[in-house]
């Protein structure tokens, strides 16, 4: 496999990069000014951490999760040159919608951004008397339109695919329950032919049996099509006696049926290791959750909120990556 | 309100019917001879409860949860001449599915029966990685046609609409979380183009604030449509220290925007109070799964499930049904 | 010790009285016609359960826990010229409050009534933001006058002595937590200059270590002055894999320094045997709130409520009971 | 197979018997009067039920479980006749020890009886430090010698097989937590050569996968030898909202290897139904606990403790049993 | 409001003092040595945390939280010129006390210190069967005299008004459960005409609803008088998934009936950031509980428990504090 | 008592050591060079940590605990000339076992080394149908021979004595539930004729009473004889709102009843401290499984694991240590 035809979409020359240091052997490896975002990224922000890039124009967008001082999440724009320094604006994305009453102010967390057919959607976990999938449209990053909630209550990690499977759209999400520390959540695939009605619901990824993510997984950053199929990252769920620790797992889906698993990497690609991920908010987190890809090197550089706290960077090469998803499933 | 004219339905004569007794004031009243159906319906089934029956032919035809001898649930078939007296198949309803991958066969309980523009449809509460609600259609109640799950799990106690709202078929459905004894527990609304994709979920009834619904609500009998919109019977749940007390509530919800509640009856209807539902495999609990409504003269009849061990039913005046709604709502 | 000797207070010809059965050989005997007050005492009224009555005129009069259909507890008044049939009035009892921030509204229950220096007081477990101990004054019994909670929540179980402990005011409660099945308790005194501040707070009965009061104890009827000491019937609580069991436990504390146990009976004098005991909405309980008491005879006569569904009453010899509390101390 | 070939142990023509009532199809039947030992054995005893019984000169012995009006439960001896009358000793048994320390006076339960080389040897539930395996020998139903707690906590219902498997004895049993109403447990088989130290532990049966069985499982009679291999007549515990729900269980295992399961049932022989067993102390329990066998006639007499309050009787013949059995197996 | 003016108290010339570093946009911000007293503050002690200080004589003096080695906590004295530099007394510090049965040696901890006309009081989390709230009073810090336990458990945090509120003294409180860990807690308001008796209890501040203070709230310093009002710092608690953390909360409460909340800073003020704060015995928590304030310029220093390890200090000016609180009032 | 002469065993001369540092005045020091064996000990291996070793030919060997990328435990070999700088081989150690059924392969952890009468055993938490005391001999540490498992689940920290007592080996353990984070157990005392049937089971030291060692206590490193009876250093966990934290626990028990506590140290000797300890994987960690000790000089090297990620050592006298113990007992 060459590296620059392993993945399927379009080059991005501009990609944040650093290569892998010397003496690493790990298939993914740190930035090395990580974190890349701090805490306080504006004075009303407490910590920016769980948030999504784009390439966008001349460079990159995002929409990250700033927990407020008052530690209620909420969504934020920004931008960056360089996919490394970003402005990220103080004032929450204001979501335009059809009906008011389908939340999406407060406790608005962990986003995603997809872009579909030239059109860019916005995933969250929204309050709809519960948590659910938000789901909204821009086509300026000016104005925002919020869709209706994908799924009923209670669903988080709600990732679309970047183009239509078949003829329609496709989404990951991870139902559960309520509440602040659900202890179970498998990976689930629906279908829809509007992004407004959703079924064929279809089991992807079971938590367990190791340890690593025996608790919960649930979906990262949008898939990314490779020669190999879908290019998964999710994150996984060890319990212990002093809380959880989240890591960063991988596995290949099938390019039309993605509910088919081809090869499931049974060792987490990153656990948390550095003082940043360790030491936080909430210690012990990695959480990946937006990957750029430049196909025409097989970089990837991950960005990964740590220890509900700050976003960092991670970078892997796609061909060494789908090798070692390979060589690591059952 | 004349009685004749509160039901948009069809006449019932046949309906299985008991004056209300003398001296009795209650707004629904206990059939005499209760339970209709009892324990051991035939030699390998050990309870039978929570069932669903509609008018068929010349008589009544049911779908009924059996909980076999291991304690396992199935859905069975079953026949009535005069609604009182019934014929369960010992042998569980064949679903035909074209992916047999969707659950049906082990774990299937509390159906409801539904008929949609002359076709009959059966939805359950299906295990297909967790508890959601499974669809099937059937035209002569030989062949069961299996379609998709409606809802990612977890979800619980999905009820159709009789006719579509707006141009869409409608569903209720109750989401929670997994195991046997869930602790939460609310009434949405959700519709679909096609019986396979399902959005534009809303919220109808959220559990509480009174003890008797604090826990849990959930639908029962498939709506019933009368002169002041949709008539709802459904369950709502209280916890005391000694588990989980289920009685009837009832609500009126708006003829086309049905997640909009008119009346909400601040009182169970009917509670736990005849040794047959007070004690059994799972005491204190009455939970409506079915209603017979003869629109002619306004005459109902709920089945109910009792105790998780029986079949019982109830009757009513939807005339003085609504009359005791509006009377006793918030 | 003479039977007539043992009570220090008054005479109560007209107490309710039933002789032991021939062959009964337990220390306290039930009714023969339990339960005395049965569900449904009035339309809008589900159960009745844990009340207190006192003499007052020609009868008596009692303040009822009448769990009202939506199964929300309130308190209401009611009469009685023998005891045994009692008028029970449909409003709950409007208690006047110079700050109308106190609760006593909704969610009042387990009332006591006692007596001291002539004037009538109810103490209850009131709702201010979790439960605790609501206290009124009556002199009428028309005119019912609100005074501050006596404690911080959360608490339940609040019973007055009849006369004041040196020159103060004192009162049992059993501090514990929110919710509805708390599963931990025991037995405090308190005192009071005044009736609006307490203080000089004392454990007096620990939960268990005999299973049947392993989880929880809580003060019953208001104290009973004897020769002995003070006659505490309270209730001890036993768990099991099917929920709590109630039952009556006895103590005599000492005259001034009622924290003193004297004796401790260390088996129930009752516990749940009869249907109306074991079966209802909260099967298994009997709890006892009040006792008349016959001091020229040395009769009582026990109400208590039955499954938290009834009342039921029970009969005993102060001169034995006396005796089997010493007999079986520890 | 014939009904007199198909047990190997010993005639017992003065077995307790009923024939199978007209009409009935169950492989297990109730004793017409039941329960054979109502609550209050005894003035200073509350109830009485999981307990063991064996033939015994001209009639039959047995150790019963009495909670005491404390509820706490104890050992003691009692001698029938005709195996339906009992008398039930006032006094509890006392163990003789050489070691004082070992527990068995407070919360002994749930004991067993099993004659091995004519020698009598009691299993109960002991409390040393946590619930473990208490043992104790007797050659004459006067003097019991306690011997050493067979394993470390937390463990429940030991239960000897009635002769050495190969050289060494051989004991059920089931390993769990600690607590009242423990929520695991599944049944192992370990070995001795003298009775002290015990070794080669074997898992034999798992709770689940059926309701019936899926919270946990554990030995019941002591294990009766047959041409199929040895019968094991066990519980099996549900859990609903409404608590734990206890059934009979039916399984046969390997003669000389008795980890090895040749038949497990996949339906339960016998659950709560009859009003003694639905309610009661516990409600919904039916826990076998001896059975007397007649090899002569394939006989089966078997003692079941009902709602933790009573002890009950029921019937069956060896060979429909087995066969019953062998037809449910998986 | 002049700086100079907003408090109404005494000046502090000696107060410990920096200003806020360049750059800080904080209202509150951290000593540049922090911690100012670390762990191990005698050979016998093992952390030191969640402390009170007041001034005296020519310095300052303490009572602090000191858990020995064996992880138990206990009071000690502890005197400072500077109150950056502490000599903490070895020996804890004897209660004298009419009652030796009041508890206080044993599991003693986070003390408040407060002057009320002349006299110095102690409150304190005592142990008498449940964490309540432990009152004694000294003159000079050698002699202690233990008073009457304030309340009933379950009760912590306890903190004394630093004078009369109309003719009584006030004390603000968290009632609670029992256990290590409570998951609720909510601030109340009592009266006492003599610091025996207790009584006229208010809700001050409920929990949440923003995520830092939605599962606990409990009062922090004793109050400080202000042009504004009460001037009333407390800790806020948040949950997480791996655990709980503990922000600095503020508000003003009205100078006349604190129980009326006039502005509720919707933000912490201060959360766990510093390696101190998020690291140690109980990482992700800072809890304030005590302020030296100079009237005369506005300065108030904050004593904090850092990760239930150290003690650490933190700045602010009461003019910009009381602008910050009505600023982000809700 | 000298130095050289309060061990029983043999002299070490080349045991790992470091005096007591200048101005430390533990009673144990740690390790200057901490932790000695980081994470990733090989490219599969995640963490290493509670892990046991013992002298061997010229250097040490010892039985591993690395939880490898999957955060699945191992065993593995390793050995070392100086104790410090440790070669561990990549695949786990193979069991032999005549038994394929008995566990060993997947989810071993916590390994035990202990040299009985010239031959080695590892102990360790085996995986059979829960965990319970995995056991194995070797002679050479090449081939590994399984053995029985010593008890039945639920099991922990079983550790071998290195000497019969009386006639019999001799084992401690910690019997407690299933699960990642068990909230109980209590360090108990069995005796085998053969290393294959165990009984005679005594508790020998009860968690708590001290916050410290609360929750539960488990057996550390093989226990050392001295002058003053059997040496051991247990684990003591208190519980937290941040989880949980282990410390060293150390107590002298009877030379020859071994159940028999001699001395119990009420403090812990060593609690987490150092970034390496409250860091980590698992946070607040100190862990003891393996001492090495000289019997000359008294020295004694205890390897303990850190945060469930690291391996260090700390150093103590044993004189010294003997003398704590006794000065800190209780």
């Amino acid at each position: 496999m060459r590296p620059g035809t392993v993945m399927l979409g379009e080059p991005l020359p501009n990609i944040p990069w650093q290569d892998r240091p010397a003496g690493c052997r790990e298939v993914i490896w740190r930035h090395s000014e990580n974190p890349v975002i701090g805490m306080h990224p504006f004075p009303a922000g407490w910590t920016v951490y769980n948030s999504s890039v784009l390439p966008y124009g001349e460079g990159f967008i995002g929409v990250f999760r700033v927990d407020h001082r008052c530690m209620t999440p909420h969504l934020h724009l920004g931008r960056s040159r360089d996919g490394l320094r970003w402005q990220i604006e103080e004032e929450p994305i204001h979501f335009q919608s059809a009906d008011p009453d389908l939340g999406g102010v407060d406790f608005a967390y962990d986003p995603r951004l997809c872009r579909i057919e030239g059109r860019y959607y916005v995933t969250w976990c929204n309050n709809y008397h519960g948590p659910t999938i938000g789901l909204a449209w821009t086509d300026d990053f000016r104005s925002f339109h919020q869709m209706e909630n994908a799924f009923l209550p209670y669903n988080r990690n709600g990732v679309l695919f970047p183009r239509k499977i078949g003829s329609r759209y496709a989404m990951l999400s991870r139902p559960s329950g309520p509440g602040a520390a659900v202890a179970f959540g498998d990976i689930f695939y629906s279908e829809s032919p509007d992004l407004c009605y959703w079924g064929r619901h279809r089991l992807v990824l079971r938590r367990g049996p190791r340890k690593w993510e025996r608790v919960k997984v649930g979906a990262g950053p949008v898939p990314i099509e490779t020669a190999e199929g879908w290019l998964v990252i999710y994150h996984g769920v060890a319990d212990t006696c002093d809380g959880f620790v989240y890591s960063f797992g991988a596995a290949l889906l099938d390019a039309e049926q993605p509910w088919r698993v081809r090869y499931r990497c049974s060792v987490p690609l990153l656990a948390p290791e550095a003082p940043y991920e360790t030491t936080g908010f909430v210690g012990n987190v990695v959480f990946p959750v937006a990957a750029l890809a430049d196909a025409a090197t097989g970089r990837l550089a991950v960005y990964y909120g740590c220890a509900d706290s700050v976003v960092a960077l991670a970078y892997a090469r796609a061909d060494e990556l789908i090798e070692y998803i390979k060589a690591n499933a059952e």
